[in-house]
């Protein structure tokens, strides 16, 4: 809570956006490196994000379930390249109950590993197939460079495993759990991600595929939001989980995984937020409507605090908020609320109680073009449209944004020019060292080769080998 | 799932409790020892509990945040009881990114150390205060002897804690916790808990006072349910939480924490199962009410299904489920949802759509007595009625057992005797050395001082000095 003047999103975006978490009580840092605590304001806004993506989760056959947090260091070594991937992020526990332990025990990077090995334990036939769980729970990545919600050393997300008869069943789940997120991103946080596929070497440690949404920053760079994974049967055979099949003969399963993480915290930031601070997706925001009551006298005081009575009344189906601090100026007010990014705020005055009505101010729409009078007697109406009106804003806004900023260069010189503050839509080989070297001379990778494409055949962008697809290449977090 | 007979209760109580936990498919043994998988059935328990919880943390005025999983080795040697009390069952982080750490990290046996050193950042003025936050999170500690749900290196629960300006308002916010977890217990979960004090040496580590909710199992033993502490200044004293008072001079806040864990899901199968397995209170179980169609013939399926569809949308608003697996009979799907402890069950055959009406079965009352024939258009209202009417007898049946089970022994050797199959609710001088001496002669542990007692003067029942309380003595889990 404070009225210095944030950074300017255009001075130091990164700085920015440290600033608005601190200032904005999203997060804080905690006492370990690398590590954050996630203060109540933040918290709320996963929940709703728990909630949405749980209710579409169940829609689409799944159970939540809990596996444990400790993993026997064996277990990581069992999928080749899994192990390789995850090796130099593992957090060691030796100790336990003061006795050093036999087998050092992970803490989970991610559970793969420990859910193959219950899964081999509980499937035995095809009956018991599909087998379609989830888990909500906190990870631990050793990062080196982390940042707030970016990359944590320890991080909260739900991660879906699931097991099948048939790879073609696994792909359509993997890319079932790819749509729910792309779904979920674009209708609940108003973030227009792009699906696609992810290149080999960009792919997860021991997937066969992987599908990502990507989002553009408003600095433009990407953030990889969401990933779902079809694990072939690279841990079901590392772990044997195995089923007798409609033939009665063995055989080994088809799995996936899929995870969305709080990271996904930071996008809605970097994709809504601007110089006066956060601005929260309606569907999401812990507070959707502020009620800020002005007042001079005892005798104004009465009268509006009464409205205001009224007024919350009516907002009943809304997440809303009064803010009846003394001691602060509704001006003060105004720039706390719009540091934290509630879509909408309400001002109750004499005059407005006098109107029958409330000044009624989104924060998408800066200033004076963001205001109107809305009486008492349409306001819950009204209310539910504003807050429409704001999500549709910010979705057109992004989704302009990217467009505006996503290029089709026509050649290599042009690509590392406009990579610099945008992303680049171009053919591309395919051959992994191509992609080194551009990543090696434009710091650009590739972000996702989007399903969303015109049949193609060309020259690679870098190289000038044949190319028959187009990937989106950027600066990513 | 197995028809297999059940290890009687009476036979032998602990194998009867984690055959039923592993053949309801509530959880399962994981790799590491002491840890467990909850598996779906157990987890939307759980989360079942969460909800009842989580409401009744917001209405009285409470936030959720979440405070990291690694904790400094430092912290936890910060206030001194608390260091001795959790010590011997830490589990030690000493590597991460390959390297060994420069000092030891520490999985949280719980946050009150993170999350003081973290209020002592937050707070800076009574304005601040009360700070009234919540968490969600699983704790590590590394217990030796372990069981499903009751004891687990891991485990998952919630852990309130706060800070206030004054004693008398932390004291008020420990009581007023305790009560919400009774409220729960008994409300929700039909568990008829004790409420009082605990003594010294029962006392969490680090508190000035603990209370606890206390509940008989079937096995005659007490199962500590939940605690609520009143941290007086000791943590605050220990991690510097101070405040600017209403004279603008520095004072320590008074803290408090509070807890309800997964092992709460021990005592809801111990307070109610029988030989056929689970009994699950109705406003928690996953499934209130199964669906079991019966039929020999197409013809009769067709007519049955299309009741059961029926029957479906007219019992929207319960948790329900249609048991429509084939080649299973109705036995034994009778048998294995009264192993699961489904509360209600609707048999619909060809007679039952003949007369409108389906059979009804009450798994708190078995055989003919529990069943009644429910006509279709009363359904939805019996329904509600019959879910009411089993969580009030397993209330009243726990209560009965447990009152017809607590004692009040004349002296030391009638002590002696019942304490053996029951609770002795006895007159305790209160000294520590005595009830060290009771719990060696006869393994009961003083479980707590009972708020809801008249005011008593007379001689304890162990050592004949006077006392002026009774307690309860129970041997516990």
């Amino acid at each position: 809570m404070s009225n210095e003047k944030l950074t300017l999103q255009s001075e130091d975006f990164s700085e920015w956006y440290n600033q608005v978490i601190l200032r904005a009580e999203l997060a804080d840092y905690a006492p370990v490196r690398g590590c954050m605590v996630i203060r109540p304001y933040g918290w709320a806004m996963w929940e709703n994000i728990q909630k949405a993506l749980d209710e579409r989760f169940k829609a689409t056959g799944h159970v939540n379930a809990a596996f444990p947090l400790l993993i026997p260091k064996s277990f990581m070594e069992k999928e080749k390249e899994h192990v390789e991937g995850f090796s130099p992020e593992l957090a060691v526990v030796t100790y336990g109950g003061g006795q050093e332990l036999e087998e050092p025990l992970v803490i989970r990077p991610t559970s793969e590993t420990i859910i193959g090995h219950m899964y081999a334990k509980w499937i035995q036939s095809y009956r018991d197939l599909p087998v379609l769980i989830n888990q909500w729970a906190n990870v631990v990545r050793w990062e080196m460079r982390t940042r707030l919600f970016l990359r944590t050393l320890e991080f909260y997300w739900q991660e879906g495993h699931t097991a099948h008869e048939t790879a073609a069943e696994a792909e359509e789940e993997t890319l079932r759990m790819l749509n729910v997120y792309a779904d979920f991103a674009i209708n609940e946080a108003a973030v227009p991600v792009i699906t696609g596929r992810k290149s080999e070497s960009e792919k997860f440690a021991g997937a066969v595929r992987t599908y990502s949404i990507e989002g553009m920053m408003k600095d433009t760079r990407a953030l990889q939001s969401g990933t779902s994974h079809n694990l072939g049967q690279n841990f079901a055979k590392a772990f044997n989980i195995q089923y007798l099949d409609r033939n009665n003969e063995l055989q080994y399963c088809w799995t996936t995984s899929w995870g969305l993480s709080t990271r996904f915290i930071g996008a809605i930031i970097m994709s809504h937020g601007d110089d006066q601070g956060l601005i929260l997706p309606p569907r999401l925001a812990p507070i959707q409507i502020v009620i800020v009551p002005i007042f001079r006298s005892d005798e104004e005081k009465s009268v509006v605090m009464e409205a205001t009575e009224k007024v919350k009344v009516m907002l009943g189906g809304f997440r809303i908020k009064v803010d009846d601090r003394v001691g602060i100026t509704p001006g003060f007010k105004f720039n706390d609320w719009e540091l934290r990014g509630v879509p909408v705020r309400l001002e109750i005055g004499p005059k407005d109680v006098a109107n029958q009505s409330v000044t009624a101010a989104r924060r998408d729409i800066p200033g004076r073009d963001g205001k109107t009078q809305v009486p008492f007697n349409t306001l819950q109406e009204e209310a539910g449209k504003m807050l429409t009106a704001v999500h549709n804003n910010l979705l057109d806004k992004a989704t302009a944004f990217r467009e505006s900023h996503t290029y089709d260069p026509k050649d290599y010189q042009e690509f590392k020019d406009v990579i610099q503050n945008g992303w680049a839509f171009s053919p591309w080989c395919g051959d992994t060292a191509c992609e080194a070297k551009i990543k090696e001379e434009t710091k650009a990778t590739t972000r996702c080769i989007p399903f969303n494409q015109e049949p193609f055949k060309g020259k690679c962008i870098a190289c000038g080998k044949d190319a028959s697809e187009k990937v989106i290449f950027a600066k990513a977090y």
